[in-house]
């Protein structure tokens, strides 16, 4: 039988090129999809459920491009140390103890907050990702997921090429459509060139496109040049990489070169603010790259980097960043900064029926209740939510049209079991 | 009768530097202030009012040390202009049209947003003051306000200054003692040197501090030297403003000579990152400031340039914003940023009974709720409101004792109403 949900009188924010915002704006859903969008009523039968959308505004679901979602379990755990110190006297010996099931319930802890943050569709990459996997199919959110390897001689002498093949046989297009698999070589200073090309040629035989960190740190990027002569960028590019599709973390230390390369192989960009600058990367020069039509989104990094995923300080940051350091407060405006987390990021990952509302695109969409002191008065609701909202100020999120959370309650999760699951591991961890 | 109130078996972060957190921790509340404050049970007899804090977290209310808090009215109204289009165009014209009561209604909805988010008390500075105060008043936040005037040649031809004294006269310590007045002349560049000397003079007479916009942008500090050789912080020194207490706010320019001469005369400073960045005046130099011991707390800015009076926003960005621009991670950590908001403000308020929780300091505080997907697992208290936490999760709030607000709902504003009259004005102001 055919499902049918209508948001009725809405402020629908589209993020689609033509539409704009429609104002109250009707939304009638079928099963997985939008069916219709318009100015005018929606004549619907009686088993079609309505949500009643007067004083609230629709917006895509957002995407967030780049996560290691069971880091949640570290979030508050390792704060202002310096950055190797934070790796490896903190991060990487707890890390060392993670079982299958801590990353099941710090991936779900993460699930938590995404939904409840309008997220409805993530990138991931971290180990044991078949427990990532298996969490989100409970929850009914969207991802695209990789189990992350390192270069052949890895110290812990795994075969993480093969079991990241392994996931990408065993999850691709699995939970109706909902996981699609990204094959994770974790960064060009874990994998040497030679075992890149390796990669290259099984994501060709996969059909899968590459995840990878490149140009996080000043230190990288001297590491790469000292070594290679080339950027990290620039090491890519010559190894072919750039060929396949690919999604590229950070994108923070960019020479002029880099921004024409990563421009023109249309490379997509998580751009991570927050990440960069906690972790004190620096800040990424987002407006030159969008002044090249780069493929840029957001992500908001794991949490132990973050600390939150909360894609609306992402969405703030990116556009206050670059007002400030540019000293011009005309630079990404409003429009350009929640684009970056809807319709942008889906060209960015190549998934067009995601990321603006139209007819025909996934029905993946967030609903904002305005009644909020820092939403009001009414003068420009994409401005109010760029500039003023936060994750607290999404009401429902709906994923391929089914409900997950509404007015404070999940659908599909335990949210009091979660909690008590993810202090135990974390709890364990902190020995 | 003495008014008694129990938080019992919270985590108290004290921001008193000789106690830190306290866990779990009970604090007795008589009448206005804290009488008790204790990780040992708390006696009460059955008039107490227990407030059961078990996965609450109790911090000092937040100090918000530069607003214009009616101009909420013109959140969302003109972002991402250019700077002299935004005022000139858009916020001048706007604001010639302002009347008393549309002043009311934009403060009174800034002190929703501010109690929702745990503000207790805040620096004010803008037209039709009297309106602020009583809005104040009604609400039972903490204020410190004053009436905004330029210099005696102002093109309005107003008397301005001595509106000023005026409203010193009429409302200091009104609201039982809530209200404390400051006398505001609103910048070096609006208010020439010797109408400056004789504010000077008048706020001896009064006894009051002086609240004063400085090197706020680029353009400010240039325009300074050509015209008067000097910085604007060197000018104000010279001509004596730095014997009176001041409170200068965003300092965002500044040379070496300006940071010690800020430092060594113990102005209190109102950093204001997220309007700085917004109104792409640039990042204020925090850690030199800290570096050398200067009195620095923080502050929001009005809502047309921020677009949010959520202070955990400037607490994280007030830390990673230095981590970012200084490619160190280790820079202003979770305590020194909470600190800003709390004790620090306080000091640079030259109010020592406000910003940590300790026997003797008036009862303002924000409790806070942990059962939020963001903020688990429970790894560290600090670290999770500063970098993880937002104004959604403050439950509670209390100001001299009295619970404002309270799972949601306020105990003596009236929400709906305030967002109608609200929108009202905002209305008539657009067009």
């Amino acid at each position: 039988m055919t499902e049918k949900l209508l948001i009725q009188d809405a402020t629908v924010v589209t993020m689609n090129e033509n539409e704009d915002i429609i104002e109250p704006g009707n939304i009638l859903i079928e099963n997985d999809s939008i069916k219709a969008i318009s100015d005018q009523p929606i004549d619907v039968d009686k088993n079609t459920q309505i949500i009643p959308g007067k004083g609230k505004v629709v917006i895509p679901g957002l995407i967030n491009l780049h996560n290691h979602a069971a880091m949640c379990l570290f979030r508050s755990y390792a704060d202002d140390y310096p950055l190797m110190e934070w790796l490896e006297k903190k991060i990487f010996p707890a890390e060392s103890k993670l079982t299958e099931e801590d990353v099941f319930w710090g991936t779900s802890l993460a699930l938590l907050e995404m939904l409840r943050g309008g997220t409805t569709t993530f990138v991931d990459m971290y180990y044991y990702m078949e427990q990532t996997a298996m969490a989100c199919t409970e929850a009914g959110i969207r991802a695209v997921l990789s189990q992350v390897f390192i270069g052949e001689n890895n110290p812990e002498g795994n075969n993480g090429l093969q079991d990241a093949i392994n996931f990408v046989d065993q999850w691709q297009g699995q939970a109706g459509g909902r996981i699609t698999t990204i094959l994770g070589p974790h960064a060009p200073y874990t994998c040497p060139p030679e075992f890149l090309k390796k990669v290259l040629k099984e994501t060709e035989h996969l059909n899968t496109p590459i995840h990878i960190h490149l140009s996080e740190s000043r230190h990288e990027v001297e590491t790469s040049l000292k070594m290679h002569d080339k950027t990290p960028v620039q090491l890519m590019n010559g190894i072919g990489m750039f060929e396949r599709p690919v999604l590229a973390a950070h994108c923070v230390h960019l020479s002029e070169e880099d921004i024409g390369i990563l421009a023109a192989k249309g490379v997509g960009i998580s751009h991570n603010p927050g990440s960069n600058l906690k972790l004190g990367n620096g800040i990424a020069p987002l407006k030159k790259l969008l002044d090249q039509n780069a493929l840029v989104g957001l992500g908001t990094d794991g949490a132990a980097s973050n600390n939150n995923l909360d894609m609306f300080e992402e969405i703030r940051l990116a556009s206050l960043l670059q007002k400030g350091i540019h000293e011009d407060p005309t630079y990404i405006t409003a429009n350009e900064a929640l684009a970056l987390a809807t319709s942008s990021g889906a060209k960015a990952l190549q998934k067009d029926n995601l990321g603006v509302l139209k007819e025909g695109a996934k029905a993946d969409l967030a609903i904002l209740d305005f009644n909020k002191p820092h939403l009001q008065p009414h003068n420009n609701s994409v401005s109010a939510i760029v500039y003023s909202a936060s994750a607290s100020d999404v009401d429902t999120v709906l994923v391929d049209g089914k409900i997950l959370f509404d007015k404070g309650s999940f659908l599909t999760l335990d949210e009091e079991r979660i909690y008590y699951e993810v202090n135990r591991c974390a709890k364990k961890l902190r020995r």
